[in-house]
């Protein structure tokens, strides 16, 4: 099959083997994938991730009881047993695999397997596109997961990106007083255009938010988060990158402020929100390749001022 | 009066001017006073401070309504009418001062003066030295008023210096699985006394606490707090010194721990905790000078192995 593939450089595969579904797991055909900044630091070095790339997907189960059905998947694989899965924290299950993260192949290619269990049957309201999605809008729902947000909170989001721009609209509809921060005034008219306010400039608004969330993907982001929050406020953690950042300690305990690390979410909940029209991502597909094309994809899934570039299996 | 001045070196100043109480605040003859660690980073350059040391004290009013009692006090000043006070967050008032830290002379002096809505009557089950405990021990308590500490939870205390010996001590009466971590033996034995498990060597319990408390004063001690965490911990930074520390940013996420700073505490609790003998302080006291002897006495308190060093006014 086609496939996406990092072994130290990033290349199409047109002769990769189709995977075979293992017990307890299901084999599916991708029909779109989208390309997330994570892939982006992974053919950096983070991770350390060999083989096929892409976590973001919809596709069509081919076996099980779900033949047939259009689904997405959770992309952490774990076992159910351990003391963390037991706690309930199966994203954080020590054995897990993360499909194009971590010991798993990804989606970024013709098909995938992932457990039954991972699946979830999209709505038919819901277009492929969308749905390709439901990943990043789960773990934008992971701040409400982690975090109370209060309706009375005022609340920034840091950060003009894809992950930052689903942070803020899921914020929105919480009823909080919401504000994004960014440099990209395109990007931000996505936000705009559905009636939250947004700044290129956070510098008359230092310490008055309740709760950042910091969606920067970059170290330096953290620096200007801090700044932004009142005293015990809540700075959200969502990116992840390579490498580290020098931080001043004490800060955060003359301020008391907390800081909550989030990564992977619920699909659920992403799912009834795409279903009920709730987010727009439609306006954050900036472009969309054949998986043939993957690498130039890649290339232009880098580029400044590009949102989401998804890929497609066949035409 | 006989003060404890920093002036960029510490010195005695035998005539240092006795403070006279502005309109709403009290002038206190201090008793006895402790040196903090927060004192020994003053000295070497933390906050910038210049002027009295010292913020755990406890004394007699002098004047208004209050004269003659015996009182502890809260060591933040603030205006009560910004929006943070307003808030309930009068510690993070903006226009505070801090008692021996930011722009107030402190209590390593013969008098002090601090707004009356700062002081709190000592019962009478409770000594001048282990009254003069009640502001560190407050610190111990704010841990318990910012984090939900369930009795269930699995906690682990890292730092046996005297912050880590009351918070051991505070949280053990949750009745949570707590382990007090350290290096030295005798401190710990404070805690063992009291039927506290401690241990030396945190190698072979990585990765299974709810909650880590790091106490250990030193920028390193971060890294190991956050490996002691399993998944979704908290880890509770009561530490502040002076410099920065780099820290890697993606486990916070991947891990999606928190991280809650905690500094200066609620006196009532820890005054009630005094008056039941529920916190042994009486085994930290290590040694007690007259403040004619208060340079000598900040030699010792920085000397390895010491834990709280306590200063009097008087004979």
């Amino acid at each position: 099959m086609n496939a996406l593939v990092f072994d130290g450089k990033l290349k199409l595969d047109r002769d990769y083997p189709t995977p075979h579904a293992p017990a307890g797991e299901s084999l599916v055909r991708v029909l779109r994938a989208g390309i997330c900044s994570t892939d982006l630091e992974i053919i950096k070095g983070y991770m350390g991730f060999r083989g096929v790339l892409g976590h973001e997907f919809v596709g069509i189960v081919e076996d099980g009881e779900m033949r047939g059905a259009r689904v997405v998947g959770e992309i952490n694989a774990y076992d159910g047993t351990c003391s963390t899965c037991r706690r309930g924290d199966v994203t954080h299950c020590p054995n897990r695999s993360t499909l194009g993260i971590m010991n798993r192949d990804g989606a970024l290619a013709e098909y995938l397997t992932l457990p039954a269990r991972n699946l979830h049957r999209v709505p038919d309201a819901v277009s492929d596109a969308q749905a390709a999605f439901t990943e990043p809008l789960a773990a934008a729902c992971e701040i409400t997961y982690r975090v109370h947000i209060r309706p009375t909170d005022r609340v920034c989001v840091l950060g003009d990106g894809k992950l930052g721009l689903l942070c803020a609209q899921v914020l929105h509809l919480t009823g909080c007083d919401l504000l994004a921060v960014g440099r990209h005034a395109d990007k931000l008219m996505i936000l705009k255009m559905r009636g939250i306010p947004t700044t290129t400039d956070p510098d008359s608004i230092r310490g008055t938010f309740d709760v950042v969330v910091e969606c920067t993907g970059q170290a330096s982001g953290f620096e200007l988060a801090r700044q932004l929050l009142r005293p015990r406020g809540t700075l959200v953690l969502k990116s992840t990158f390579h490498g580290a950042q020098e931080m001043p300690f004490a800060p955060i305990v003359i301020d008391e402020i907390s800081i909550v690390g989030s990564r992977c979410g619920p699909f659920a909940p992403a799912l009834r929100l795409l279903e009920k029209n709730l987010i727009d991502v439609d306006s954050m597909v900036s472009a969309e390749y054949l998986i043939a094309r993957g690498v130039e994809a890649f290339q232009a899934a880098a580029t400044p001022g590009m949102l989401k570039v998804q890929i497609t299996m066949s035409q």
